[in-house]
């Protein structure tokens, strides 16, 4: 790449540094410093790392929770074109020590609080020649004073837009979790395009409540730090301490999970915490749009989209064109998708298949998974595994997903587009689709399927609903009803299924199927 | 670059033929256009283009006025990875002829009603080889039969998204016009800025009235069309047909000139026209405002910045950040920018350097000007050749193009920034700078004066003053007072005040000064 055409978000900080000089980058507890203090600051870490043997390509670990020097790594990596990977923190000591002999890295910054004991454990367990430094400390050996022996002059050095900066472990579909690698110019594509779908400017006040190893933070993070607003850093997301930051900072939009929304609108039911400065729409109770000014932001009702970590969030965007009949949005501008199938054939309107993208947004593949990147990047188009569909007006729906599929002679059916389809069902509360080892046809689609109260829908009538709704080899051979599905952390729990009713033979898998061994229709119940 | 990470101005429009579909991308006449329809069309106009022998890095010249088919040819283009360029039509046949040497098209598009004649006597004088199409032509032999040609099967030819799609000539400063080049990467990730700053989306009807030979055309056709908004053409901007137009299409923004404006101002005086579509703030007129929508765009009042042809448009915004003390708002999250010396050297804030760029705006230079692309890159930024300001507050302020140098000694003096001190001064009216040629430093500085009626301020006063606000080698050693300044199309006529005044001895000009020949100070009256 010619190199006037470079820009690394390392840059970013460079310009920020005259741009937006004065103007507050990061608030964490005490810590308050500007866009120039951060940029000074980054370029002596840069320094340090380089001095402890940090060069381009190498790996850095972050094992701590939210923190303002989790940023300051993310753009000193990004000066030198090294990779910062922010793991797990909520991880076992086991899963700790995979990630430390996984990515191999030069660095890692380490957490006494909270995970200190875990991590110490990892690190006695990994083989690994790495540099350790304490974040949370002020004694010489810590991050503060690592930092300060830096050299303060910015070296400048010359760094490929395209290389990666950001590592982010993905779910273990494949097995093993794989570290899903960011480059810059992915980032800062999405950044120019987040920017806007969140209403994000120099005046936006983050709150970065929910956790830094996922994709989800870095589409808050980022637009507001390339737009030159406030990042302002929780630990890990207390809702006490979100609402009395909220109200202290003015916060204006940021990453709240579910689950911490709810527990603050028990908090603040009373209104004692003044949360009117959020705008940002996570979800709709009107309670929650009553105390905060989510109806001030043009954008707010639409957020969201359809994306995964390997493409630094979203491909579809719920903000694109006029409201769509799938449930994820239209395509991003710096995107394309195809819905395809095995053979990379267009599959139908509204027919599912694979969601398959190409574009800027489309990262680097996996650290140390050379063979795993080129598989998913197959034939010029990054293969998602994700299950969607294109909906007549254009938009996606996404539906799954493809990490479980049957194999019924031929033909891939992914259990998640039956169970979508016998949910559309009036009569049907709950559904999940096995596969049965079949002699003939190597499986063969069973739904076990829980009824609504008062409801009497036949078997027959169920597999003629699906025939009518999906492709006839993907509907249901046999239909099970039960009381109710086993499920493990809020999700349906395919193991136990296949254990009770007798699933296997899944393509790729050595699990021969077992007979059934649950208990007869309607009376099956799960430990 | 990696397959799955490329996305080219082809790729958004083969997938807006899902996601836009059947909204409305070009209005132009009595022609209308949907996505699909202009997916369809531009994949039929390339394969036409490559049976004539158009293959990557091919030139295909667009030799008439305003059209939506000049959108289909740059969009069948970059399907093909070749480099369409629009010229000006209101050259000379000469200008025109020049224009066709130096591009060396495979395919010319001419237009016969205007610029036929024009058109033609500069095909007889050039020599060239291309196919050459008329494109407002029901016959046989024109766009619509060579588009009705081509194959309807898209090739999905791979093309790299840093190659070169627009090639706009920019002024002559160098002695000769030079195509500056524009790759997809450089004019999507301006569109996805713009789209922002302009308030573009899906929703929006962008007129495009200025001529597509200008960049700034690019500044709303390019995001409205990766917006899925409408594009409506007119040939040439006519006030009462844009008038029509904005009336009859809710156009709610453009590409229009001021000189249009202040005729569309005269025209509707008596409001027969609704224009309460239009939020474009071209300009703060009352009137303007009165019979628009101007104040409903959050950022109408603050559209436009300081950019160039050579990286599509802008690279600051005056929407970025707060209001700024510079005249030309905040450096884009897309793009780097110094402020140097001649020896790349920052000069401080509040002095007048060279503006240098980085980023993925930055395009590749010049078309068949290797030597002066190196020059303009050279030492890994962007030369523009323009003079700027960093202000305290990090925004910049354009000064002038950098196309007047006065060598003093070892000094690099820029006229314009010497001007646009002594024009700071309360009793001036208007100043121009020369180089008197000078036998020991090279050049001396000379400032031409005009004042304002009833101020009295001396020569040795405006010479102080100019030494209290800019390097002392920059103040003039002399000063002229006259009654007024020469002028040539608007501008100051420096040819002639060198002439009158003795100017010359510039750096690299062959001009050796002569003995001024003007009229005594105060008197002088150039004709």
């Amino acid at each position: 790449m010619e190199p006037s055409q470079t820009l690394t978000l390392g840059d970013i900080s460079r310009e920020h540094r005259f741009v937006h000089a004065n103007r507050l980058a990061v608030v964490d507890g005490d810590v308050r410093l500007t866009y120039d203090e951060v940029d000074v600051r980054t370029t002596r870490l840069a320094n340090a790392l380089a001095d402890v043997g940090v060069h381009p390509g190498s790996r850095v670990l972050w094992l701590g929770q939210n923190s303002y020097r989790m940023l300051e790594v993310l753009i000193a990596c990004a000066k030198l074109g090294a990779v910062v990977c922010p793991a797990n923190w909520r991880q076992t000591a086991e899963e700790l020590e995979f990630v430390i002999n996984d990515l191999d890295p030069s660095v890692v910054f380490w957490q006494h609080q909270e995970v200190g004991d875990t991590t110490r454990s990892a690190r006695r367990g990994a083989a690994c020649a790495a540099v350790w430094i304490q974040h949370d400390t002020d004694s010489v050996s810590g991050y503060e004073s690592f930092l300060a022996a830096g050299n303060g002059a910015d070296q400048e050095r010359l760094v490929d837009p395209s290389s990666s900066v950001l590592a982010l472990y993905t779910a273990a579909f494949e097995g093993r979790p794989n570290a899903a690698l960011l480059s810059h110019t992915s980032m800062m594509a999405q950044s120019y395009l987040l920017a806007r779908a969140m209403d994000i400017d120099h005046t936006t006040v983050t709150i970065n409540a929910g956790p830094l190893f996922h994709v989800a933070a870095y589409m808050w993070l980022l637009p507001t730090f390339l737009s030159g607003g406030t990042n302002v850093f929780v630990s890990r997301a207390d809702p006490a301490e979100v609402c009395l930051l909220i109200q202290a900072e003015r916060v204006t939009t940021g990453f709240l999970l579910p689950p911490i929304i709810e527990r603050i609108l028990e908090l603040n039911a009373d209104g004692r915490f003044d949360l009117s400065s959020y705008r940002a729409s996570a979800r709709s109770d009107p309670r929650w749009i009553a105390m905060t000014s989510v109806d001030r932001s043009p954008f707010g009702r639409r957020s969201g989209g359809y994306g995964q970590s390997e493409v630094m969030a979203l491909a579809t965007y719920n903000s694109i064109g006029p409201d769509s009949i799938g449930s994820h949005g239209r395509t991003s501008p710096a995107a394309r998708v195809r819905i395809v199938d095995a053979d990379m054939n267009d599959v139908d309107t509204g027919e599912a298949g694979e969601i398959v993208l190409r574009g800027p947004i489309v990262g680097n593949g996996y650290w140390n998974r050379a063979e795993l990147t080129e598989h998913r990047r197959r034939g010029g188009w990054w293969h998602t595994q994700d299950l969607g569909r294109r909906e007549p007006d254009g938009s996606i729906s996404f539906i799954a997903p493809m990490s479980r599929m049957i194999k019924s002679a031929a033909e891939n059916i992914y259990p998640a587009e039956v169970e979508s389809c016998l949910e559309s069902h009036p009569d049907v509360a709950e559904a999940a689709v096995i596969g049965l080892p079949d002699e003939r046809w190597g499986q063969s689609v069973e739904a076990i399927v829980v009824l609504l109260p008062g409801a009497a829908v036949s078997a027959a009538g169920l597999i003629d609903f699906c025939k009518s709704k999906i492709a006839s080899y993907k509907k249901p051979r046999s239909v099970r009803f039960v009381d109710s599905l086993p499920s493990v952390n809020g999700a349906k729990d395919y193991a136990t299924l296949d254990r009770i009713y007798g699933g296997g033979n899944y393509p790729g898998s050595r699990t021969t199927g077992r007979p059934g061994q649950g208990g007869g229709t309607r009376r099956a119940r799960p430990s």
